[in-house]
């Protein structure tokens, strides 16, 4: 048997065992014991599953320092984000509770009997149901927003389906406290048993994928992790909706009336984006397009300047380290492709450490390894002539989470150009920002075309809960089979009744 | 070059050259169009877009007698079938268009800047984009409903999406016919050449999916045809969307209360409704569970009965024909498996017949056989003692479209047991209905796990057209470069502003 092992990445050094890996037969097991318990959450209705999302929030809020200190060090991430990270998890829990009493994420329809063009039509009512237990895959980057207790979770859970975390082997001890912590609130809350697990070892997440009781599963990683999860799934009796949010470049685009106005400005928070988190958040801005001239010259320049004053830095594990030292360093030594700063060297020689990186080509003959995502703090400044130059490159771009604009005061001929040539490579498009710090909202969204993401609902952002979501059509149902909210009499939540949009109030 | 050839079912013999089959060059001009059209048809916007759809509708109605008798002679389903198909199509083409106008399904949400509990949000800005150009692959099995001017076209043009239809072998004139009618009327309306193609050949199918162009592919088919278009998506180096709707079982169960009050009734119904269309539809109820002992053997004389009386049938093409005279026969020489009733032989020996089947078996020892769906006219009794060995025998039961409960009249107890068993199973769950039948309305669904379809979107239904479309945001963006339906001022339709849903009218 295996143990799973907690590091310090600032040291390279192991810290502690933290469990053995899960045997397949744990797997299956837990895999069953979620599957008796989904009827249970369903039936908990949506007040008191919003109840239970606000007591893990609750739990997890009382352990913040524990939490905080020990996922600082197992990834090096740092106290202040981490704290961060912490607010924006519990927060998510919360707005999920949001979600579920307002009760729009249903999407309950009511269709009377009545005479249609096509002659008499039955009773017909529809609406969301859960889909059963659901595989969460934690993510290296983040220990807690995309972990245990992140988005994946929160929003399967609003659903009412089961969770069955794979804990990420970057935080291994962090995934095991969380998750101790937010399975006894759920017990303490009246949950039902099943509700949460937690599976520990590469094997064991494949094992969960595999299983017949997981109806779906989300997924946030990289290109090869997803496509051999997908592999598995294809290979399932019944392939289940996998989720995957996989891999992003982020181009940033300075216009020259951007680069006029506030060049030296754009290149130093240019260069904080991309080297936040040591350059491990999937919106990092791999690409950053600056004109040629001397606005542009200003642009790179205070690029430069940031990179060389930028410390070393510490990534999460040394699989991550090594493959940022080896792609990064493939990257400098493209033709086209010259170096324009680099960071400190780490003093010492221990741990994951990373020195940050600016790289230099040319619009006109970009190579297409600078327009793959490298994880870790690089970004590649291209230089462009003129709007024609630009808007070429841009074609044959890979999609990403995220496209971004940086464009002159009152500008809008060029940034609707640019828009209208980014909208089809992204899930966001921003202007006059920076496309790390994802805010968790109503309107937000984190997506985009493959590889960006597979699919067209994403992990941050209240629609979240529709990946954990069936609809189902209930015809001529007497009403005491039907759920409640989809009964006559019912007005607690904006249902469309006969073709008609309805809110409560309305 | 091969010939694309109309076959008559009714005799088996060609009937006329329709076209070469597509090559893959023309093909790839027909997706570079489209992908060129797609831009302009979504600046339509849904005001034109929906009278688009009117107009194609107005175009197949005034072809009525052409289309529905060329589409009578190449599938064999009757004028009267065909004429209620023809005016399902249209329905939905303006339904579609309803949807438009309406709006909600763009999903618009504004979150203005402000502050959270996450610190400072920027202005956040949501809606649904066009996803891009869609391949259709037409039905064997309706036409005119389910291909060239089905709900897969007429969701993905409302949704602003350029459409490559592949015309099914069994209808390559009537595909070819109501193109040239749309495609016409498209013209006429202005909408962007590109904007509908079909092509012909399997072959031209596979290209479809293949082209980078293509950004979706809705799919009504069999199990096998799907699997072989999911392997083509795999390996592009984007796999995108695939929405299939497969294979379907669709089992009905009879209640002891409702056999004892109308099991003769419920008898003769069960077989019209396995019987309509020649059993080709996919909602076609396979498995009729039915009480052991007096009551259930009212319903199975009736259904014997009325299967004695049935006539010879004819399918849609030899394919089907050879494999519904292979598959039936295979089910009805199965250990544990009788043969109740067979209907009349057919006149003469050409054709595509088939002579409708009825089986039985016991509830205690299904062979896994038969609940594998077998297209044509064919369905087994499965007698069960009691409620036990009923639940049992639906455990482990593969996932259908439907799933429907005979009760008797105010029963509740027994049915509440059944919904929980059959929802599972399926999208749809009807009480007193029969499942073939389908209607086109904002609460209806045609989904299922899989196998009955592979995603949470489905053709049927105005929800079909969040298939085609995918959530963009806009993150700080000026007022001129956002969609006018996300701008301050526009109260045009239901939005979410600031997490609070608002309709025009509220």
């Amino acid at each position: 048997m295996t143990d799973v092992v907690s590091t310090d990445p600032r040291t390279g050094r192991a810290v502690e065992v933290v469990a053995p890996e899960t045997t397949p037969e744990q797997v299956a097991a837990l895999c069953e014991a979620a599957l008796a318990a989904a009827p249970a959450l369903e039936e908990m209705g949506r007040e008191r599953r919003a109840g239970l999302l606000d007591a893990l929030a609750d739990a997890l809020e009382a352990r913040r320092e524990e939490v905080v200190a020990l996922a600082d060090r197992e990834t090096a991430l740092g106290a202040a984000r981490l704290e961060g990270e912490l607010t924006r998890t519990t927060y998510q829990l919360r707005l999920f509770g949001e979600v579920l009493r307002e009760g729009s994420y249903l999407e309950a329809t009511v269709d009377h009997a009545g005479q249609s063009p096509m002659g008499p039509r039955p009773d017909l009512r529809r609406m969301l149901v859960p889909i059963g237990p659901v595989a969460v895959f934690g993510a290296s980057n983040f220990p807690l927003a995309f972990s245990v207790p992140g988005g994946d979770t929160a929003s399967a859970l609003a659903a009412g389906c089961p969770v069955l975390v794979k804990a990420h082997g970057s935080h291994p001890a962090t995934s095991q406290l969380v998750f101790d912590v937010l399975a006894a609130a759920a017990r303490d809350f009246g949950a039902p048993a099943g509700t949460l697990a937690v599976v520990h070892g590469q094997q064991a997440g494949a094992d969960l994928v595999a299983h017949p009781a997981v109806r779906a599963v989300g997924f946030t990683g990289s290109v090869t992790g997803g496509k051999a999860l997908l592999r598995i799934i294809e290979s399932r009796p019944d392939p289940v909706p996998f989720f995957g949010e996989l891999s992003s470049l982020n181009p940033v685009v300075v216009t020259p009336a951007a680069a006029a106005e506030r060049g030296e400005r754009i290149g130093r928070e240019a260069v904080a984006s991309f080297t936040l988190g040591a350059g491990q958040f999937c919106t990092k801005p791999g690409l950053v397009f600056v004109p040629g001239g001397q606005d542009g010259d200003a642009v790179v320049a205070a690029m430069t300047e940031a990179v060389r004053q930028a410390p070393a830095q510490v990534l999460l594990n040394e699989g991550i380290a090594n493959s940022y030292g080896r792609t990064s360093g493939e990257l400098a030594q493209l033709p086209g492709v010259s170096t324009l700063a680099r960071g400190a060297q780490p003093e010492g020689g221990e741990g994951f450490t990373a020195v940050p990186l600016l790289l230099s080509a040319d619009a006109l003959d970009l190579p297409h390894e600078v327009t793959e995502e490298c994880f870790g703090p690089v970004s590649t400044v291209v230089r462009y002539e003129d709007e024609k130059q630009l808007i070429a490159a841009l074609e044959d771009f890979p999609s990403s989470l995220t496209a971004t604009v940086q464009r002159g005061e009152g500008e809008t001929e060029l940034p609707a150009t640019l828009a209208r040539a980014l909208r089809p490579l992204a899930g966001r498009v921003l202007f006059d920002a920076y496309p790390t710090g994802v805010a968790v909202s109503w309107a937000q969204h984190h997506g985009g075309p493959w590889p960006s993401t597979n699919s067209q609902h994403t992990s941050v952002g209240t629609s979240a809960i529709r990946r954990f979501l069936r609809p189902v059509t209930w015809q001529g149902a007497p009403a005491e089979l039907l759920p409640a909210e989809l009964t006559d009499g019912f007005t607690g939540i904006p249902r469309r009744v006969d073709g008609v949009l309805r809110t409560p109030e309305g």
